[in-house]
Formats: C-alpha cells, sequence, structure tokens
C-alpha cells in the first residue's frame, strides 16, 4: 500500500508528494505513518497543511504521537493543538509529560487554560474524560429558519450539528432537537415547541462504560453531559463512544485472561510493563494452585498404591477449567450486555445444572469408554476416572456460572471471575473429589 | 421500575395505561416486555399505537418477538412488520420459521416480496444482511436549495438523512453529500460540485467484520452499500454497526472459551442448544488431553520413585496455562483490533521471549523459595520443579503469541487458538520436560 508514497520521499519529491497526500484520507495517512521510518515519517507530516495535519494527528496512537511531538518546533505544534477538537486535544494533553502540557497552558489564553484543567481534572474513563465542548446551541425563541441559519454561521467548527441544544440563560439544558427534525418540519415551528424535552443526558463523572450502554439502548449520535445543576458541559459523540467500546472489550478480554488491563497496544508495549501486567496475577494463581499441591500431600498414599490415577490428573484438570471457563465466560458477557441479571441467579444456577449434567455424563460416557478400550486402567480405575470427571464438569460449570454474578454483586468486575481463577478453584475441588471417589471405591 | 405499569396492567385501568405508556421511550417499553409475563406483555403490547408497536418491536429480542407473534392476529402483525425500517423487517423475518415467511411474502406486492426474498439471500453476517433501504438520493444536477426541499418532502421514512447518496440514470452512485455540507455551504451550489466523488463504499457480500472496520477507522455515520456494477443496493447506519460490534465481541469471547459462538441470549436459550454448543469442543480438548495421560505413563517409573513429583504437576500445568491464555489474549484481540499484523512475526515473538524470561524467573525464583520452605520436597525437587516452572512459562507466552498469527496466516480464526488450545498443548509440553529434567537432575 502507498509503495509510491515511500518512492517520492527516498527521492525527496516533496512537491509531488504534497500533491499525492492530498489525495489520501486523514485516516489513510495516519496508518501511513505508522509503518514509516521515523525520519520519513515527520517529513511526511510537516509536508501536511495544518487542518490536514490536525485531522491525521487525531487518528494516531500515543506512540506515533511522541515521535512527532519530539521532531516540531513549538510553533508548528501549537498550530496544530489549536485545530484538534476539544476532545482530541484533551485525549492528546492526558498522554504528554506534565512539563509538556505546562509549555501548552502557558501559551493559551486564561480562559481556554481554566477549560483545559478542568478537562484534565476528569477521571480516565469518567462521562467528562471523553466529551468536547464543540457543539451548537440554539434558543427556544428561535423559528426552525433563524435556528438553521444559526447553525450554517457557526456549525463549521462544531464536532457534530445533528443533534442541537438548547439552554436557558444560566446554561441549563432545556432541550435537544436533531438536524432531521430542523430540516424536516415546518420553518415557522419554534424550537422551543418541537425540541425533545425529556432528553436523556449524563453527568461528567458517570463512567465510560454506563455512557456507551445508554448509546447502545437508545441508538444516540450524540449525548449530552451535564454538571450537578444541570448545566451543559459537554457532548459526547458516537465516533468516541465506538472507541470506548472496543476499549472496554478489550479490557475485559485482558482482565479475563489474568492481566492488568492497558490500552498500550501491544506492539508499541515495553516489556518490562508487560511483566508488570502478567506477573502479579500469575503469581497469585500460581500461589492459588499450591493448595493441589497439598491435596495431593494428604492423599499421598492413595497415589502411591496406584500410580496409575495420577496419569488422569491433567486430563480431569483441562476438562474441569474448560468447563468453567465456558460457563464464566457466557455469564460475564451476559452481565456486561446487560442480558444477565444478579437476579437470575436461581436460573443460571438451574440452567447450568441441567446443561453440566448432559455435557458431563456424555463426556464421562466417552472416558470410559475410551479408557476400557485403550487404557490398560482396568475396569474400576477407569470407572473412578470417569464419574470424578463427570462431578468435575458439574461443579466447574455451576461455580463458573455463579462467581461471576457473586462479584457483580460484590460491585468487583465479573470479569475477574474467568478461567484462570476459576480453573485454580475447580482444580482443587477436582483432585479432592477424585482421591476421595478413588479411596472409597478402590477400597484404599 | 416502572411497578406502576404493572399495576395498571394488573388493575386493567387500559385507558391510564395506554397514556402512561405515551411517556416512555420504545427502548424502555421493549425492556419493560422483557420482564413482564407472557399474557402481560402481550396486553400490553396490543395497547401501543402501530408506529410505536413497530419502534418497540424492533428493539425486542429474539424470544420476545416470537411470543407477540404467536399472540396476535395476522392483519395487527402486517400492519406493524409494514411500519419497520426495511432492515429490521429482514432481521425479522429472518428469525422467524418459512411458512411465516412465506404468509407474509404472499400478502406483500410483487415489487417487495422480489426485494424481502433477494435480502433474505444475503448470507448472515454479511453486509447485505444489514443493510436498509431507505436512504435519501440526490440527483447531481440539483442545487443545495433543492436538495434539502427534496430531504424535507422524502427524509420522513428514510433511516437516516444525515449523509445522501448520489446515482446517476443507472442507479450508479456517483457521490455522497453529508447534510452538515448542504445545510452549511450556500444554498445555490450544485450538489455534483461539492458532493464526496472518492467515497468509502462496500459491496453486498462483505463481511460485517470488515464494514465494522471501515466504520471504526474513517469514523463514518453510514455507508454506502453497491452491487459488482458499482449500484447502490442499500446503507448501513452506525447503529447496527454498533451491535454488529458486540456481536462479533461476544463470539470472540465465546470462541476463546472453546465454544460455538452463537447469537442466542444466554437467559433465553435452551439446554439442549446450550449443551451442542458446549460439547464438542470438550470432548476434544479432553480427548487431546489424554496425550498426557500417555506422557506420564512413559516416565511411569520417574514418578513411582518420587511420587511427591505428582504432588507439583497441577501446579506447573495451571501456571503454564495461565501464561500461555495471557499471551495469546493479547495477541488475538491485537489481530482481532488490526494493531498487530501477522507480519510482526518477529517482533511477536521476541517480545514473548524477553517477558517470558523475566516472568519466568520471577515466578520459578518464588517458587524456590517457598518449596524450600514450605514444603518436604528437598532442594533438588524443588530446583527441578523451579526450572521446569521457568521452561513453561517461557513455552507458554511463546506458544501462545504465535499460534494465534499461524491462525490468521491459515484463514482460521485467531480466536480458536486461545486458553483452552493453549493449555492442552502447553501441558504436554509441561509434562515432557518437568520428567526430562527430573530424570537428568534426580539421576533416575
Amino acid at each position: 500500500m502507498y509503495r509510491d508514497i515511500i518512492e517520492l520521499i527516498n527521492e525527496k519529491k516533496f512537491g509531488l508528494l504534497k500533491e499525492r497526500l492530498m489525495e489520501i484520507r486523514p485516516a489513510d495517512i495516519a496508518e501511513l505513518i505508522d509503518e514509516l521510518e521515523k525520519k520519513d515519517k515527520i517529513i511526511l507530516f510537516r509536508l501536511l497543511p495544518k487542518d490536514i495535519a490536525a485531522d491525521v494527528f487525531s487518528f494516531l496512537s500515543t506512540s506515533q504521537r511522541k515521535d512527532i511531538v519530539d521532531a516540531m518546533h513549538e510553533t508548528q505544534l501549537n498550530e496544530i493543538i489549536d485545530e484538534l477538537y476539544f476532545d482530541d486535544k484533551i485525549d492528546f494533553l492526558e498522554e504528554m509529560p506534565a512539563n509538556f502540557v505546562k509549555k501548552i497552558l502557558s501559551s493559551s489564553t486564561e480562559e481556554e487554560r481554566k477549560l483545559i484543567n478542568q478537562f484534565l481534572s476528569y477521571p480516565e474513563s469518567s462521562a467528562g474524560s471523553i466529551m468536547t465542548i464543540e457543539y451548537v446551541d440554539l434558543k427556544k425563541e428561535m423559528t426552525v429558519k433563524e435556528a438553521l441559519q444559526h447553525i450554517k454561521e457557526t456549525g463549521v467548527d462544531k464536532e457534530t450539528i445533528y443533534i442541537c441544544y438548547v439552554m436557558d440563560a444560566k446554561r441549563k439544558l432545556e432541550g435537544i432537537i436533531s438536524l432531521r427534525k430542523l430540516v424536516l418540519y415546518d420553518e415557522n415551528l419554534l424550537v422551543g415547541d418541537i425540541m425533545e424535552k425529556d432528553f436523556i443526558a449524563t453527568t461528567t463523572m458517570d463512567d465510560q462504560e454506563a455512557v456507551a450502554d445508554l448509546f447502545k439502548k437508545y441508538d444516540l449520535l450524540a449525548l449530552p453531559v451535564v454538571d450537578k445543576e444541570g448545566r451543559l458541559v459537554g457532548i459526547i459523540t458516537i465516533d468516541d463512544i465506538v472507541d470506548v467500546i472496543e476499549q472496554e472489550n478489550t479490557e475485559d478480554f485482558q482482565i479475563m485472561a489474568g492481566m492488568e488491563p492497558s490500552e498500550e497496544e501491544y506492539i508499541h508495549s515495553n516489556v518490562i510493563s508487560l511483566v508488570k501486567r502478567r506477573a502479579p496475577w500469575l503469581l497469585i494463581l500460581m500461589l492459588s494452585a499450591t493448595i493441589t499441591e497439598r491435596i495431593i500431600g494428604v492423599y499421598d498414599e492413595v497415589l502411591q498404591s496406584i500410580t496409575i490415577l495420577a496419569a488422569s490428573i491433567p486430563m480431569l484438570m483441562d476438562t474441569g477449567g474448560n468447563a468453567g471457563s465456558q460457563s464464566s465466560t457466557l455469564i460475564i458477557r451476559g452481565l456486561a450486555l446487560g442480558e444477565v441479571d444478579t437476579r437470575d441467579y436461581m436460573k443460571v444456577v438451574g440452567k447450568e445444572l441441567r446443561v453440566s449434567l448432559l455435557v458431563g455424563l456424555f463426556l464421562g460416557s466417552v472416558n470410559l469408554l475410551r479408557m476400557l478400550l485403550f487404557s490398560s486402567a482396568g475396569f474400576m480405575v477407569s470407572f473412578v476416572v470417569s464419574i470424578t470427571l463427570i462431578s468435575t464438569v458439574i461443579i466447574a460449570k455451576v461455580v463458573g456460572g455463579v462467581l461471576p454474578m457473586v462479584a457483580k454483586k460484590l460491585k468487583l468486575d465479573p470479569a475477574i471471575m474467568a478461567g484462570p481463577l476459576i480453573t485454580t478453584i475447580v482444580d482443587a475441588l477436582t483432585l479432592f473429589i477424585y482421591f476421595n471417589v478413588a479411596s472409597a471405591l478402590l477400597n484404599i
């Protein structure tokens, strides 16, 4: 892709390169920059007119932005930052070191400085941290015609003009109105008469995940953010919510695999930060798994008298872990999407019991047959293994189904109760059952 | 929530109920219906005016829709189906049994019948299956003023009016133009002069995941779908893409937990379908895990001479599985979001090697210390376990990092190479290393 551009850079044909870049969408230029050598990406970025440069900049990843910031003069950089939408500007400043932010603040007007500081103070993942201030404000006394004229005059710098906001003199949000309505309705109607007064809004401190849920539920394009007094402080648009949804999913994937979540792209993460995110959970799980050592220690005699029992331990543990992961994943996902509720407790237990009984009997029978036909374990040992297998599947599925709901109830993230933790718990239970069934049935 | 409504139903105060329902948003009514008894939800649904009923209907889940369809008269149902947006109608018909669809088709006009049949023929998860036909079409000879007038006259039934489409006489898509431009630009300009000619489009057979990627990359609100000849056949809007994104994520979560993916909500799935989705992978993994039995069988002598070695097998296997899951999850997610590319092969191996060496040494040291202090295993056995632990972590992380990329290269879904499968593979390797290290160092 874009081989010709790399050639143009190499041949230093900057005039032609500039023309060629005009034909490419900002998102594609950003993707191209991601693949270039550091010195080439600086050359290319400097050739962009500043409005396009700002657009491209808003599509770049953190590490790319840092490369560019390092190489740019302060004045050039200020020009680009000025062109950014306010939410992209805040997003960028959040990633930068404190002394860089200070420099930017010192070259801003006092009003803007105040605003930037206010926005930087919203906690990460809050509605405040993803909102923007470039919205269209209308008055309820305006006619539709006047409103459209007002949009025409002020709309060019707004992040969206498709949803407009009506405030009173104290900036309290009174209603919202879509451009759809303004275009479709009679031009002599009053905004105040046709605006939506029973609108959905969020507050600055709400969690971005809850905000995303509102967008999903009501198919919104934009959502107003108000302060405690109901004054409009910003809006959130759907394009940022799409990013939030992917980010929250990534976080769930990472937590479910037993890691500290992070927004850092894998390719650009350094080794130490990857170690720091992975080691703690691995350590906790490793130490928890040592309980299995104790169980095996206690039943050492059973194992010593029939060492063939040891051979089935890995298979039993794996199957238990897998069965538990299936259930916990379904419940964690159901809770995240709002399809499962903590009140559905008994329904989940009932369903998992029935499913696990069927799955367990199926796997147990196959295993019994397999061991009888292909192993030298003999009937009684095969029978003990199969009975344990059935019990393991049942326990794993019920534990896997219930623990995420318990976590939610305790206001913990249900995603913690995924494969790794469930496996550790189920392993201990499996061994306990295994040795007890063995000593009972094999008369050890 | 909405206790008063349930009371109104119980007291059969249908007049008041009807008024109260008018105050509630369709998405909320749909949520309420989800919680009602079957007979109550029918009562409530019948009270809705047909345009609102259609709106509510489009927010309902499959199982809710089936309940309502079962209880409604054909004419009532036809009225509601007529009110649905075309993409919601197709969506609904796809869920219904064939004879129901036949009935609907027989009461449609020939033109509509042809269209419905065409849309039903698009494969599930294709762009064709999520597009709609309610878009605004403009001509390039129109002025901005005429275009706005045309939108005013025809826009009310369109799914979106924010992006409009310009076609030639043969319906070939020539350009797209946003309502933003139409409102902000001079009203005497010609649509043909200001429309976007270099637009992004997709074709009916493209995968919905690829379509979602376009929305994410270019921050789109709507995307035109064209046929092979470049004729516009429909559009896809962002609200449906948000659903696609969640659906694709759900699918990945399920595949990564070793299940057949399904869109069915957990709470509404029946036991047999849950068993069918879970049992096959559990069986495959269980049978694969029996290779560990053979390995233990081969090294039976080692285990018999030092039974204490058996005690650490579960901990080693769990840690290996967890370490592998972490890496595979990061890579699978990176591939899904386009942050990792199959060309990054060597980068991933290099990074995983370095991370796993550090993590492995850390866990190995903690384990050595733990065993020396708290177990009766003695130095050599503790040392064997710790060396195996380090090797396991390294192998697990490299295997976990590489296999998803191999899968992608082989055009398989990388999500298959997640926790369950990685664990099974790593388990076998772990045991193999364990017994070999043990026989070498313990002179067995």
